[in-house]
């Protein structure tokens, strides 16, 4: 029974390994903003602090209060494509938040940190992604990522502070914020069809993710912490089989009861066209296999999100840079 | 004749890179905090700005004025020893303060970007170190400049702002603060001797360095904005030769003439044992080779530091981590 702190528990990932360590029987504190969150995805039997990773003086006064033995740092703005153009909000939330809780976490005696990295550490690397490739993120979100990545390291050799390290691929599922504009493909489609509006794709569609039901995710990241042979390692996460970004709307349409709700084919934007990881080093150490395809895991989503119902469309206030912003994006106003 | 911005142009390197541009016949504003460095460095002919690179206000207002077509970004906390103490001062000071540039350098169209990294972004690579090699940073310092550097290889692509990076090590020369304590050790010897106190050498003082005089740095730099030959390009650059730092003690002894000044080891700290980088790429590009020896150069910086005077020691104020910090580095106080 261990002191768990969540940051970003209430938001997507962050609410699922809540609950997961809950089952689990350890106490838990969940330390959110609610910037992409919301109070009622905190699991019941969690305490509840709402703010920011960035404060470090409520971070710290939290740490000296729970005496936290192991941290989930999964609290994140993770929307890649738009980091491009919120570069500074993007480094301040991702990795100088992500500081505060190594700060604290060292000067607090925590024992392990967990911590949520992305693929898009890996740039356009040759496929399938391994963790031993030479990363080059090539936009600031996978830089923050990389960048929090290489500090877990430096804070480990110097302070021993151990840490385990995922790189998740494509997560969907249910308590997903579909109302984010900016990212999470299939919220956004499920989105559009709660609010009868066309599904938009990126180009031709024809880009390839292995899209990753959450379930196949959260309880490993859970568990990473109470493993030792884990630590100090860094995991890519996800399924195998990559899919198109038109199969997946073909399987949300489907999933939704409305198998010719239409499409929109917008201009395409700067992305990694293919992106797969190898799962091998997560096989080895924690025995995983995926268990849900493609068609269960969008089912269950779907399911949740017709119930929930549509998300009014959040939109993101302050754009640093205007130009080469998809026009999607831009401000309605 | 251009208009450039140099960073942190106050300081030891940003000074003298400002003096090669006005040489040059080019315009120089100076932006320097003073944190690091002193008023009297900014070389007759710039416009002096007092301010950090950090304010994106001031920032932001001094782009829209100055309408700068190169950049040169030499504003830093160079401290890497220091930095897994103050992690968060670390990457605000040097990743942040560098996305408020990039942020303001693609919405006011500048030219090109240039950003001196560090080869503390390689770690622990195998020697010599070329800028091919996949780097992975031991501290924090290393991370922060790597990030930028990825973040200026995403600027680039997506806007097209073209950048030139350059990884130094070891310079040292006249108008270094020898009143760091943290950092610069050919400063530190100086300011010993100047004071009257030992010699500290970290460790048995048998790891080397390619200590590297200044003037075989910043005309290369000054001069790599008007290069497009370079442009997009990583470039280590320094002397070939290694020293260990009892050899760069002795040299420091012979030029201040005090050949028997005391010495004194103390406990190593964390740090890389050898480094030396291939200049192969730097060669290439810009025909360069090093002009000064270890003897010369440190017998003309310490021919400046006697008639520049001590400096006091300068103490950082906000130590974030006091585990394992070196008791040499601790508050006084």
């Amino acid at each position: 029974m261990a002191k768990c702190l969540v940051t970003g528990g209430a938001g997507f990932i962050g609410s699922h390994v809540a609950e997961d360590l809950l089952k689990a029987g350890h106490t838990v504190t969940v330390l959110d903003d609610l910037s992409g969150g919301f109070e009622d995805n905190v699991p019941a039997g969690a305490k509840f602090v709402k703010g920011s990773v960035t404060d470090a003086a409520l971070v710290n006064g939290l740490f000296a209060e729970g005496k936290f033995e192991h941290v989930f740092h999964l609290a994140a703005y993770a929307a890649e494509g738009l980091s491009h153009f919120i570069r500074k909000f993007n480094y301040e939330n991702n990795l100088i938040g992500s500081v505060n809780l190594v700060n604290a976490s060292v000067n607090n005696g925590v024992k392990c940190f967990v911590f949520t990295s992305s693929i898009a550490v890996y740039g356009a690397g040759q496929l399938p992604l391994t963790e031993d490739m030479a990363p080059m993120p090539e936009d600031p979100y996978g830089a923050s990522k990389l960048a929090v990545e290489h500090d877990l390291h430096a804070a480990q050799k110097m302070f021993g502070l151990d840490f385990v390290v995922f790189r998740p691929h494509n997560v969907y599922g249910e308590r997903q914020n579909i109302g984010d504009r900016y990212r999470n493909v299939a919220g956004i489609f499920m989105n559009q069809i709660l609010l009868g509006q066309p599904m938009s794709i990126f180009g031709d569609g024809e880009q390839t993710r292995a899209f990753t039901y959450i379930k196949d995710v959260s309880p490993i990241i859970a568990d990473s912490a109470f493993r030792p042979e884990a630590y100090n390692q860094v995991f890519n996460i996800g399924s195998e089989q990559p899919f198109t970004v038109n199969e997946l709307a073909e399987r949300v349409r489907e999933a939704m009861g409305a198998p010719a709700h239409p499409i929109k084919h917008l201009e395409a934007r700067n992305e990694v066209v293919h992106a797969f990881s190898s799962h091998d080093r997560l096989k080895k150490v924690f025995g995983y296999t995926p268990k849900y395809g493609l068609a269960e895991g969008v089912q269950a989503m779907a399911d949740w999100a017709k119930k929930a119902g549509s998300r009014a469309s959040t939109e993101f206030g302050n754009i640093e840079i205007e130009r080469n912003l998809p026009p999607s994006w831009r401000k309605k106003a």
